[in-house]
Formats: C-alpha cells, sequence, structure tokens
C-alpha cells in the first residue's frame, strides 16, 4: 500500500517541481477559501476525535493539542494566505560563474521532491506542511497522530480539492489512513520514492526515525538552551533577556533552561533572577555551585538539582541555575551538555561575544538577545517546517529555501574535457 | 573500540575546529614533505599489500588500483601543496542581515565534525581524505580496503605525525586498522561521534551504507549519463562531444553511458557516431528504435541492446544507442532510467534547451558540453570530495565548502521576543 502512495507521490512530484509560481500560490488561496467555508465539517470531524480521544484517556493537555476551534482555523487561513505572498525559492539562480574555458556554471534551485512528514497530535500541523509543501513544489506523505484521523481526513480532503481545482494532482498531499505503527516502519523504508523524512514531536521519535530510517531525516526539535550571563552584563539589560527567554513560551524548543552566571556577580543578580523570574511562576534548581547565591533561608522557589537536571529540556517553568568561573567553563559546559539548538552569552565584553560566537557550536548562537528567537518566521525566512539540530542540509530554523534543494546548469559551445 | 576513536575523533574535531587557517595549511605541507621523504618506506608497505593481494588472487585490475608508485606519490605530493593554497571555507560570513527590529544575523561556516570515510582499494584516497578533513577543520575516521592494511597503516603514521609536529591531534585523522567487516557496521552506529558518511565505492557499498547507517550518508557516485543530440545540433560539432564524454575516461562515474538521437537525423548522424567512436575501440548496443540506423550488414562493433542495457553503468567502451521522436521522450527516459548524475543535450535550438534544463533533473545539466565536467576540480571547486546523486546538503561534486555546515549567528541590544 505505501509503495503506491510513494509512486503516486513521485509522479505528482515531477509535476509539482513543473508547475508555475502562480498555480501554487493560487492552490494555497483556494485552500484558504476551502477551510474558511467547510470549517463546520473539519470542526465536526476534530470534534469525534476529542470524543475519542476523551474516551480513550487523552491527558487535556494533549486534547489541548489535538483540538481546532474558530480561532485556530482562522489562523490556518491567514498562513496561507501568507504563504501565498512569499517568494518562491524555486527556480532562483545563484552560484552563476564562467569557467576559464568559457563553460558557463550556474545552481539552480528545485525542490527536494517527496517529504515524509511524521508528525503527533497536532491537525494543523497537515494544513501547514501541505501549504509548504505546495509552494515549495513538493510532494508530501504525512503520517499524523491515531488520535487525529478524522481531522486529518477532512483536511487533507479539502487540501486534495484545492489541488484538483488548480489541475494539480491530487497525490501531491497524501497522508496514511490507518492507524497500524507498522506504516511508520515501512515509510522509513521507502527511499526510491521519498527523499526527506521530518518528524515533528519528542525526541523518542526522532530517535526513532534516525535508527529506522534508509532516508535522510532532519532531526531537531530538542533544545536544551544556555544563556551565560557574563561578569560585563549589563545586569538590568540582561535580566528582561532571560525573562523572556524562560517564560515568554515556556513550552516550546527554544525556550531557556540552563542560567550560568559568572561567579564575580552571582551574588548581586542571581537574587534578582529569583525574584523576577518567581514572580510568573519559574521555579529553580541550583547546583551546589549556585546555592550559596539564591539567599538564606533557601526560597521556596528554589531546589537542589538532581542528577538530570542539566540534561533536560524542561518544557516548563522550570529553570536550572549555575555559577561558572568565567567563559571557559560556560562554554565547556554547554558543549557537553547542550543539544546545539540555541545558546547566548550576555556580555559588554566583545572579546569574549567573539570567543563565545566562535567556540559554542550550536545551530543558533546569540549576543545579547533570548533565544526565544530562534524561528523561520523571526528570521525572516517567511516560514518554518522544523527546526533543525542536525548538521546536514540545514541548521536552525528550517523555511521554504530549505525544502529545496538545487541542480548545476553547466552551458557550453560543444565543450570537451581536455 | 569503535567507540573510543568516535570518541577521540569528536575531541579531535573540537580543537580542529577552532584551528587557524595557517595552521592547517602548515600542517599539510608538512605531511607533503613527510610523504615526500618518507616515500621508500611507504612504496614499501604498499609492497607487501601488492604482494598479499597477487597471492590471495585480487584481479589485475584491483592491484593495479592498490598500487602506488612514484608517480602517484609526487601525484599526491602535489594534490597537497595545492590544497594549503586553497582557500578556507571555515569562518566564511554569508547570508548577512539585519531584521527589522534590529537583531543583526549571518550565517557563519564551521566544519561539520567528524567524518566517516568507507572506501575501497585505492589508498591515495587515505592522504586525499585526511588532506581535505584537516583543511575543512574536520576529524576523519578512515576505513580503506581491507587489501590496504600495510600501506594505510604506513600513510596514516605519517599523516599524525605532521599533525602533531604543527601542534593538532593525532586523532584528528584515525583509520579501522581491522579486517573484520564488523567493524563498519559499528561505525554506521556512531551517531553520536560521526556526523557524516561518505561511502567510496561501488553501489553495493552505496547501499550497505544507506541501509544500515544511523548517520547521514552521502550517496553518489553511480552515473548512468545520457546526451540527446536533438534535430537542431551542429552535428559536426556535437560528434567531438559524445566522442570525449565517452571515450576520454570511460571507467569513471561522469562518462556517457546512453547516446539519445533525434530520428530526424539519426539517418545521417548514427553511422557517423558508429565510425567516429569506433575507430577508438566503442562498441555499441542499440534497440530496436536504433538498430534501423546503424547500416546494412550491421557493423560487427554493434549488438542489439539486452533487457538491462540502458539501466546499466557501462564503466567501460560500451555506448548505448536509441532513436527517440524528440525532445519529450528524450526527457522522459532520461526520467525512467538516469540515475541524476550528469545529462545533456545537443542543440542549437534555446527553447529545446531550456526545456531540458528544468525538466530533467540530474545533478548536473548539461547543454552542448561533454559529461565528463562534472568533477571538483573542473567546476572550479579546487578539491572534490565524492560526487552525490542524493538530494540533500550537497549534490553533484562535493568540495571544500560542502564538507562545512553552518551556524547563524545572532547579535542584539539585549533583544527580546515580542
Amino acid at each position: 500500500m505505501l509503495i503506491e502512495m510513494g509512486r503516486a507521490a513521485r509522479t505528482a512530484s515531477k509535476q509539482l517541481a513543473l508547475a508555475a509560481t502562480e498555480k501554487k500560490n493560487r492552490t494555497l488561496l483556494t485552500l484558504a477559501d476551502y477551510l474558511d467555508e467547510a470549517r463546520a465539517d473539519v470542526l465536526a470531524a476534530n470534534g469525534q476525535d476529542v470524543e475519542e480521544g476523551r474516551k480513550s484517556g487523552l491527558s487535556e493537555a494533549l486534547i489541548d493539542r489535538l483540538m481546532l476551534n474558530d480561532k485556530r482555523i482562522d489562523g490556518l487561513v491567514s498562513d496561507l494566505r501568507h504563504l501565498a505572498e512569499l517568494p518562491d525559492p524555486v527556480g532562483e539562480r545563484y552560484d552563476e560563474t564562467v569557467l576559464p574555458n568559457g563553460l558557463s556554471l550556474h545552481k539552480q534551485r528545485v525542490p527536494l521532491g517527496v517529504l515524509g512528514v511524521i508528525y503527533e497530535s497536532r491537525p494543523n500541523v497537515t494544513v501547514d506542511v501541505a501549504g509548504l509543501s505546495i509552494k515549495t513544489g513538493n510532494a508530501a506523505i504525512l503520517r499524523g497522530g491515531s488520535e487525529t484521523l478524522a481531522s486529518n481526513r477532512a483536511l487533507v480532503g479539502l487540501v486534495q480539492k484545492a489541488l484538483v481545482a488548480n489541475g494539480l494532482p491530487a497525490e501531491t498531499v497524501q497522508f496514511i489512513d490507518d492507524r497500524d505503527r507498522a506504516r511508520v516502519h515501512e515509510l522509513l523504508k521507502l527511499h526510491e520514492y521519498v527523499d526527506i523524512i521530518i518528524p515533528r514531536g519528542g525526541a523518542k521519535l526522532h530517535q526513532f526515525c534516525r535508527e529506522n530510517s534508509q532516508i535522510p531525516v532532519i532531526t531537531g526539535g530538542i533544545g536544551i538552551c544556555h544563556l551565560f550571563v557574563d561578569q560585563s552584563a549589563d545586569l538590568d539589560a540582561a535580566l528582561p533577556v532571560i525573562h523572556n527567554a524562560k517564560t515568554q513560551r515556556p513550552s516550546v524548543c527554544n525556550a531557556l533552561d540552563v542560567l550560568l552566571v559568572h561567579r564575580a556577580i552571582a551574588g548581586d543578580f542571581l537574587p534578582r533572577v529569583l525574584d523576577d523570574l518567581g514572580k510568573d511562576g519559574v521555579t529553580f534548581r541550583a547546583d551546589e555551585t549556585a546555592m550559596p547565591f539564591v539567599g538564606e533561608p533557601v526560597p521556596s522557589s528554589v531546589q537542589p538539582t538532581g542528577p538530570e537536571d542539566f540534561d533536560t529540556e524542561w518544557v516548563s517553568l522550570v529553570l536550572s541555575l549555575k555559577v561558572v568561573e568565567g567563559l571557559d567553563e560556560a562554554i565547556a559546559h554547554i558543549g557537553t551538555h547542550g543539544t546545539a539548538h540555541s545558546d547566548g552569552i550576555l556580555t559588554e565584553d566583545d572579546a569574549n561575544a567573539a570567543r563565545f560566537i566562535n567556540e559554542v557550536d550550536s545551530a543558533v548562537v546569540y549576543v545579547n538577545a533570548s533565544t526565544r528567537f530562534t524561528d523561520g518566521g523571526q528570521f525572516g525566512l517567511g516560514a518554518e517546517v522544523a527546526i533543525s539540530t542536525q548538521r546536514l542540509h540545514t541548521r536552525g530554523p528550517m523555511g521554504l529555501r530549505e525544502l529545496t534543494t538545487y541542480k548545476w546548469v553547466a552551458q557550453g559551445e560543444y565543450h570537451v574535457r581536455a
């Protein structure tokens, strides 16, 4: 069954790769309209998923991720309309050169081909990924969460209707309408028909894909993020950055997990951090280096660190605290405990900033800014498919361009190699 | 054992990533000198491998690939000196921008980390890859052919001596000094310590790596290459291009395998091809579309095609022939039977050239040029590690830059996300 989907996707991808920008954009706008008009049907299907989810005992947090409502559908509709306005990366020429022998050479962006996207409960990802695929001329095979079958069926139905209405193959976006986990395994082996696997979910999903895939996998999304407050930092300015990095949206991968503070300022600064972030419900894990600076008696928001607390992505209002002797120790700690996602320094010392930039090898390295900026939209990429923490093809926010590859084009006058 | 190597490589890679360009270049020049001076030892070790190879019944072709001599060592020495002169990709800044909120953003090239390179008999690859790794700030774990252990031991000994002499860790370049094939399997699972697997060898090696690796694999090197002679081509000019693509070095992946000829000119042109290439020993496989045009009686150099002859990389002086009705059929044939390596059109018709460029999705698409140009050196990349026919990270010739990745650097003034 999956081989048939793979073949159909490959065929569709060839047609989509040649589709004009205008046609792809029109499809996105049609889909936005359909979604807007058919929202009652989508919400009904989603209601069914939610009901079944409740019956089978899903947590309220999962139910919330699974649930669509008018506001969320409005968001999807406006995202699709925005996507239609973004520049099309396909066809872009770059690295143009003429070789000494007169051969003209350039690279030309082309779609990756067929994307395999494996994700968990959120049905909005279905529309999101469908839109990004269409825009970038890729076909996609989607494997959503087993608890969202009815929602995905309704949404993919609209996507396919919009494709066909614009003369594009329905098979551009297919989804695996089957709860059997064996299908994920099958998908990961379809290397003849699928060019890239993008898992969107937790660490276990990424690990499963890496271990079982015969197709290149973009792993990522796991961020144990650090900020180091250097001795020279403007502490009044640093505090809001830390507050923002930790509290603005604690459930996401670019939220702050570990605060490293230079010993010279720890006595002054750590109590301010406890006070400022504590007001917004942050609790702290202080190790033996930080504990002496949290005040006496130890505030109720502070616990001593457990053995895993510097290797945990909190995804909640918890912050690990460590006091370090200086830049070297901060860099070493990040190298050992980080996930190479987003790490920053707060400093007024240019030499330290330069060393931090060079020596911390994370997907995004910050100087005097919140880690929360690691995001395709924030970086001006227009959209975001995933955040990569692996090193090949793309690192950090993966936008439209990162869903393409290139071909070399060489044009000569009957050139032969000497 | 391999885990230890992996750990040591990771540690070395961190030091190498920060090494100054001048230090890396000095190491390359030292290695060139050592290799030049110690050639007697290297040749003696290689002689041992050759002797053992002969005893164990290796074919003369394999013995030739395995054998080093003064001329080959001269080549390695001069390649290393040339490599030292090339620009260092590491540290290059690009895609610089200032976001509307004032955050400065750029990408900065950094080494990939640790390369795992698996190759077959040729010991020159050992020096080649060692040099490229050092230049690009990567550590490497090499797994050479089991028939070249003594040569590789001698060569890696020199590499490590050159590293240490320049204050770089010996573990920058390690090789698996063990004939057991289980080690290859182990290497492919070392995803914590190895960032990319580069197989250099035949289709089976690539398949084995793809199926067993938990690390991204750059597959490639298999080229079923096509040229399509359009009706409008300048036939006098086209003939030397075909001759060059087929005969200049038939044993390599960018050599021509299949010639597609437009029916309108087949009667005139195919006999000229048979004559011109036949003089240099090329033999032909003509299918039922081409057979009517090869003349009567059928020349002895022409055989009817077998069922696999359009799906075979010849790696020898054989050329498959097919007559097509026009551009559509040529593009469709390449899409079905090609390996997306190097394919070209010979034409004077700009519209056909443009369609061929857009619709043939190969790593390198040619207009009026020999497929033999697909090569890092020819493309001005300075060097070449491999030719990729997969779609992620790099396509076509993989040079120094393609052995790097990037980090994003974001610099603000205590910026917070709104």
